[in-house]
Order: C-alpha cells, then structure tokens, then sequence
C-alpha cells in the first residue's frame, strides 16, 4: 500500500484520550495538485474554512490531521490554533505553511489545545515513511469499528498510476458532503481543472449518495493529491481517454470508501441499496432514495429483517419526487413484492424475507414515470445505534 | 365527557385481531359542518380520497373508523370497500352515505376484508351513547399506550359551547398533515368557511409541529364536526370576536393532542419542545426546529440525557435557515450553554444536563437575525423505539 512520492504516518498525541493514535500526516515529495470537497453544513470547523481558503491555489504538500476534537464551534480562537497547528507542521517540515491542510474530526465545542500537536510533531514528522498509510487510517478512526482504505491501478498510455485513498466516519453520515474524512493519493500526473472536476462529480455520485443517520457534518471534507511522479502524459483534458480512465479509476476508490463507511455505520448489521428507477429526473430519483434511505421506519424494519414494503412506499410519498401511486413496483433484491402499488402475495413476502436475512440487499422501487434513475445506500437502525449515540460523550 | 347532540361507540369486530376494540364511529343526530386536514403524503389511503370527495359539501353526520389496516396500498378494491363499509354505516344509521366519512389506521398494503364490518356494524350502531367516546378513543389505538382525549369549554356571547377531541399516533408521525387520526367535535354553530380556516390554521401549528420519527403517514387525518346544537349565534365572520374565541378554544384542543401523541411516540422517555427565535421569518424557523427535532443523533443524546449542543448547531446548519453561526445561543430551558456560537463552559454544561434529566424541557436557538420564531415538537430515540419498530407487523 504505496502511491510514489507520498508518506505518512501517525503517533499518539494525547489529544483526547492518552495512548490512542490520534494525530496523522500525509506528505508528498513535491508539491501535489489537490482539489477537494468540503462539507455543505452552514456550520463548519475551523479546519474548513482554512482549507478552503488555502485551495484556491490548487496545491498542497502535506495533511495534517486529528481525531479526538473537531475544532468546530470554537471561535476565533479554534482558526488560530487550526492556523498554528499547520504553522508547526510546515516547519518541521521544511515548506510553506500554505501547503497545509488541516483536518479534524471528534467532539464539536470544545477548544482545541495546539500544546499536544507542538509535543508530537517531531515525532510525527521523523516517522513518515511510505509504509505509514496503515496506521493513519486507524489514527483517524472515531466510532468506527475498522479502518478504511480502497486502492486502485490504472494503466494510462503504458503508464502505471496508483490510487490509494483511506476515510473516517460512522456517525453524522449524510451527504453534502458525506460527513467523514476521506484523503485520496495518487501519482498521477494531472492538471488541477480535470482533478478538481473528476473530485467533484465523483464525490456528488459516492460520498454523496451515503447515510447513516440523515445528519452532515461540520467537518467533513474530500481531499485528493496528485503528485505526478507516476510520470505519465499530463492529463488536462477532461475530455481526453486519459481524463476517463483516470476518472473511473478514482471514483472506484471513491465508491468503495463510501459503501465501507455506511457497513461500518454505527450499530449496522446490514447494508442496503435503495435503487430508484423510472423517474422523471435524476435529481427527483436522489431525493427519493435518500427520503427512503433516511426513514428511520425503513431503517429499523431492515434491522428487524422485515419486508415492510409499506413503509417504503409512505416514505417515497413524502419525498419531493412524483409518480403514481398505481404504477409503483418495488423489489427486494430479484424478489417483485409490489406491483401496479399493491401488494403481490404472501409467497414473494416470504422470498424478499429471505432476502432481508443477507447482510447486503438491494431495494429497487421502479416509478414508470421516466428513465432517470439514483441509488443511495444506507445501514439499519438497531439498538447498538441508540447505545452508541446515547452514551458517546460520557 | 359529552358533547350535545354527538353520540359515540366502539365494538371489537375481529379485524386483525380477535377480541380488542377496532371499530368504532360518531354520530351526530343532525349533519354537522365538517371540515378536515388530510395527509400531504403523495400516497394516500382509500378513506382520504373518498373523504376529501365528500367534505367538498362541508357536511358530516357520522364517522366511521378503524384500527388493525389502513387500507392504503389497496388499490380499486381498496376503495371499493371504503364505499362498501360506508354505505353499511349509512344503512344501519338511515342517513345518505355522503354523509358518512371513514377513516383507518394499521398496518398498510393489506386487502380490507369487509365482512367484519358486516358482522359487526348493528352492534355497533346499537351501542352509541354519549358516553361512547372513551371507548371509542381506545378503540382507534395502534402502537399507542394511552388514549389520546381533550377537551375545552367557551363561553360565546353567553352560550357555553364544548369542544372535545379524540387522537391516536405514536410512530409514522410527521406533519403535513402529522401521522394521525384526529377527530373533534363540538356542538358550535358555526359557518363552514369559518371552520375550515380555523382547522386549516390550527393543524399547521399544532400536529404540524410535532415529529415522532420525521415519516408521514398515508393516512393522517383530522376532522372537526360542530352540530349547532349549543344553539350560539352562527359564527359566520371569520374575524368576530366569537370567531377568534371559538378559535383559541379549538387550538388549544389540537394543541394538547398533538402534544400528547409526542409524549407517547413510539419508546419515548422525553418530551422536547425546540423553539427557534430570532429567525429572518417563520417558514426559515419552522424548517430549522423540524430539521433539529428530526436529527436521530440530537434525539439520542436526549435519550441519553446528554447536553450535547454540538449535534443540535450540526443539525440547525443543514436546514435551509440563514444564521452566522457566530450568533447562535442555545439554551436548555433558563441555562444558556452557547454564546455567540461558543461553549459558555463547564458549569452551564453540567446545569443543562439537570435540565435534560427532567421529562420534558425546551431548547431555544437564538439566531438574532430576525423576529420571526417557531416551536416543534418531538420525544427522544431510544432502544424501545427500535425494538417496537424491528418487531411490529411480526
């Protein structure tokens, strides 16, 4: 798990609770191209708003990034110590502080202290190596229960180029932008309008059609970094086969981190797919399957493995989305259990009852309305989510 | 418990189950001005669309209801024993079948079989009294655990007129028009144009401002019946004195309803009143109070007594209010825990953790924005809620 020219590495800091990994670094050799997405939440931590501004250049060499606090809601005071951390950061490390994006994900409101990431950072910076992408994806890990990272090859014009891309998040997953951390590397060699588009349609189709809990974070964000040392032909037509390949390559990476963090949601034991066909637009088939994908009715029918298929058709009705309710078919799986918007028989009951025992399902709820059609993909709801979230601060 | 002229019954008629309370009905002994609110949900039971047909004259006699299946989802011969039903109603009583409304709550997407209500309709008819409508709340019961009855009393211009209200929810509940049925009646003379303002203005800021789990229902309805019989002075201007005492009474009545469905929402342990003040206008406060109110993780930490104000600014910044989150103060009940966007500190953290202790609490988002404010309604998540939504069609 090596992409050329980037390090990494984590150390524990101390920043919440002692002995845990919880401070990270991702650096780059030379200065990468980087585009990103940031949450839409009208509330944003600090980090945010630093990143955002730092890449209006479309560079940065090295992330620096915490678990434990989000440094969200702190003021004044949470953008300075978000300013001196990545000061710290860009001294050890020889570079501009510009290139420094920061990242913070934990608890929201409580002040940040810049003392441990002082203490820890000549540690941090001695311990980069290419090897360290491992524990920087536990280092930023909250309530989730495994690490993720997603990795992808592509072959453009004879060149070889590595994709390696690690993600956070569990808990306060919904779109715009997913709520969770997600760093992607990668050597190619890319020009920062292509990047920064395919960055941008790929996280609208991943990390954007996720959730767990219908809640967006403060502090999510995307970054992805293109150090070029793959050494292929510089891709800066979007247009181009290159710019495709690329492209898809990137969004595989995307998709995986995705599904991995909605398996992973707090309390899940399954992962569904709600599939929306036959709509008028694809933005009435998102909004459809994400009223779906958010219904807290649906999500505990999932838990208790029961085809309830009439709380799916209630939630489709008070989506923005139009349709007939006469016209309306929905599948679990291969398993036809609504036609024409009535039931179809106890025998297709018991099959999609089958179906809702697998841990992985597809729901698909055809409209005959038009051929747009979106998939989102949520958890269940079950009583590990309320222990979770009930006791999470204490 | 009695209101003049409106006579009211309940019988165990076998619809899902043997033996408990399932169908009951009002009568008036003289048609009475009827208005309604029906589901906004785009999937609409058979009753509402036959219901909505007929108040289009402004005018019922009788309802009939029942619990054990919504008879949603049930296509042409889902209507056909809506009408079917009615009309056995309308026969045993010897008024006009257009005079009879109908309404259901249960399980969605099972066949209504109407033989029961053949069985059971002379017993039912036989058995109303004026003292029938205790019986009756019991009987419209589904995952609730109490039965759901207000009652108010005015003095018009010297006549005493009553007002009495039955309701059932507990789960699927979401305004527009809130999960639920909602029946009122009163023995106001009163004009129908009149009364459908006054219903149409009091639902909106009574069952519309309560949330159990943020899904509407196909099958919500409110009804409210006035026979005259108190023998008033017609309320014919909607902006008479009468018209507004009358009024205040009414929503008062909706009020403590909607308030009581919230209370017994499916495992609460909490009743939360979200109060957003300072808003650029009412629609903005509405939308960010339901979308707090909404947010699993910000009903979680109720359940968990945990003051956790970082969940409830995260949610307020996805709704579609305008605030500077520099502004924002939260308060549980008098203890101010945020100021200007920031943690005001320990102490007032652990003050506000008494206040979540208590049953019932409000929590207040200042913007400073504006003038305009709004309250919703809504009850924690808790492992009940879970556990009586994973099992309750098995």
């Amino acid at each position: 798990m090596q992409v050329k020219g980037f390090l990494a590495a984590a150390v524990p800091a101390g920043i919440r609770y002692a002995g845990r990994l919880d401070l990270g670094m991702i650096f780059s050799r030379t200065p990468a191209v980087t585009a990103g997405a940031f949450t839409t939440n009208k509330v944003k931590a600090a980090p945010i708003f630093l990143d955002m501004e730092r890449l209006r250049s479309g560079l940065a060499q090295a992330v620096l990034v915490n678990s434990g606090n989000a440094n969200a809601c702190t003021g004044q005071d949470g953008m300075a110590q978000a300013v001196a951390t990545s000061a710290m950061a860009a001294r050890e490390l020889g570079i501009d502080e510009s290139l420094v994006q920061v990242a913070s994900t934990g608890v929201i409101g409580q002040p940040l202290s810049a003392e441990p990431f002082a203490q820890a950072m000549p540690a941090l910076v001695a311990r980069l190596s290419a090897d360290g992408f491992d524990e920087l994806a536990q280092a930023i890990m909250t309530t989730d229960l495994v690490p993720k990272v997603a990795e992808a090859k592509v072959l453009l014009n004879g060149v070889e180029v590595s994709i390696l891309g690690l993600a956070k998040g569990s808990g306060m997953i919904m779109p715009n932008m997913a709520t969770m951390l997600c760093f992607v590397v990668t050597d190619a060699n890319i020009a920062f309008p292509v990047l920064d588009q395919l960055v941008k349609s790929g996280v609208e189709r991943s990390f954007n059609r996720i959730t767990v809990d219908g809640d967006t974070s403060t502090n999510d964000m995307a970054l992805v970094m293109a150090n070029g040392a793959a050494g292929n032909a510089l891709i800066d037509d979007a247009n181009a086969e290159t710019a495709a390949l690329f492209g898809s390559a990137l969004f595989g990476v995307f998709k995986d981190l995705a599904l991995k963090i909605v398996a992973d949601g707090e309390g899940a034991t399954k992962l569904a797919t709600i599939k929306v066909a036959g709509a008028r637009s694809e933005a009435e088939a998102v909004d459809a399957a994400r009223t779906i994908a958010n219904s807290p009715l649906v999500k505990t029918a999932f838990f208790g493995e029961d085809a309830n298929w009439g709380r799916i058709i209630a939630a489709l009705g008070r989506s923005a989305c139009h349709f007939d309710q006469n016209r309306v078919a929905i599948s679990f799986d291969k398993v036809r259990l609504v036609e024409n918007g009535v039931f179809v028989g106890a025998a297709a009951e018991s099959a999609a009852t089958e179906v809702l025992k697998q841990r992985q399902f597809t729901v698909t709820v055809q409209l005959s309305e038009g051929a747009a059609e979106a998939e989102f993909h949520t958890c269940d709801f079950s009583y590990d989510y309320v222990k979770i979230n009930a006791d999470y601060r204490s």
